[in-house]
């Protein structure tokens, strides 16, 4: 049996990533994971909801903030394909979550240049989880985009 | 006949935050305006919705891109009695949003201390409209709070 790591919840993000794909979006996936289990679940539906606000990481955060009955994500991993944006690194500092684990980095939008302290100071990131399926999945959008 | 000017649109927005004020919430209002048009509005619902991400701004986001049927807010201006935290300044960024006008300004979560880069480099920035009402309904709100 696979054991319950950062890789395999990882996994659970780029399947989320493949379904926002499969749907025309940019693929990018995000669960969040409590306790071992998975509480919120969201990919990137900007194109379909015709909403800039659509991303993976606040679509998760929405859904497991449902899950538990309360916003705060304290205890909290969240799992996203791809490092998050200003936006998306805004609001897991506002949920307080305690770690954000991402696969590939987005040198233009992410958070680590844009926003460094948008996080909660206290939140652990961890960057390069299956990095390299995770950027794969982005280039191989991009380039079924472009023909 | 009152002109259509910034302090007419955040009057509308001050409205919306009182809305937000008497359902409890920290009083935060914001519209988004079109061809001197309001195409969306929002309030603060984090509380009542449990979630962190619903911030008056992106309710008036979504609002409006739903109004217009697209996602991009070119040619728009957001109205919001408090200044943008990193998440809706990032949610502005990704709207291409022309104008962002706020009433007062928030030293501790405001986008311009946490996030500067975070709105498009062309989005124009007007600070201080209704500064003091905007801060009067905040300062209210949180003295009734700690009673």
């Amino acid at each position: 049996m696979e054991p319950f790591n950062d890789n395999y919840f990882m996994k659970q993000a780029l399947i989320e990533a493949d379904i926002a794909f499969q749907e025309g979006e940019i693929p990018i996936g995000a669960i969040i994971v409590s306790e071992g289990h998975i509480i919120g679940k969201g990919h990137n539906r900007t194109e379909c909801l015709n909403d800039v606000t659509a991303h993976a990481e606040m679509q998760a955060i929405t859904a497991a903030a449902e899950t538990l009955g309360g916003k705060y994500l304290n205890n909290c991993t969240l799992y996203v394909t791809v490092e998050p944006c200003s936006m998306c690194a805004g609001a897991l500092g506002w949920s307080q979550i305690s770690k954000v684990v991402y696969g590939t980095g987005d040198n233009k939008r992410g958070f680590t240049n844009i926003s460094p302290k948008a996080l909660h100071p206290k939140t652990e990131i961890t960057a390069g989880v299956l990095e390299e399926q995770c950027k794969e999945m982005m280039d191989h959008f991009f380039k079924t985009k472009r023909g």
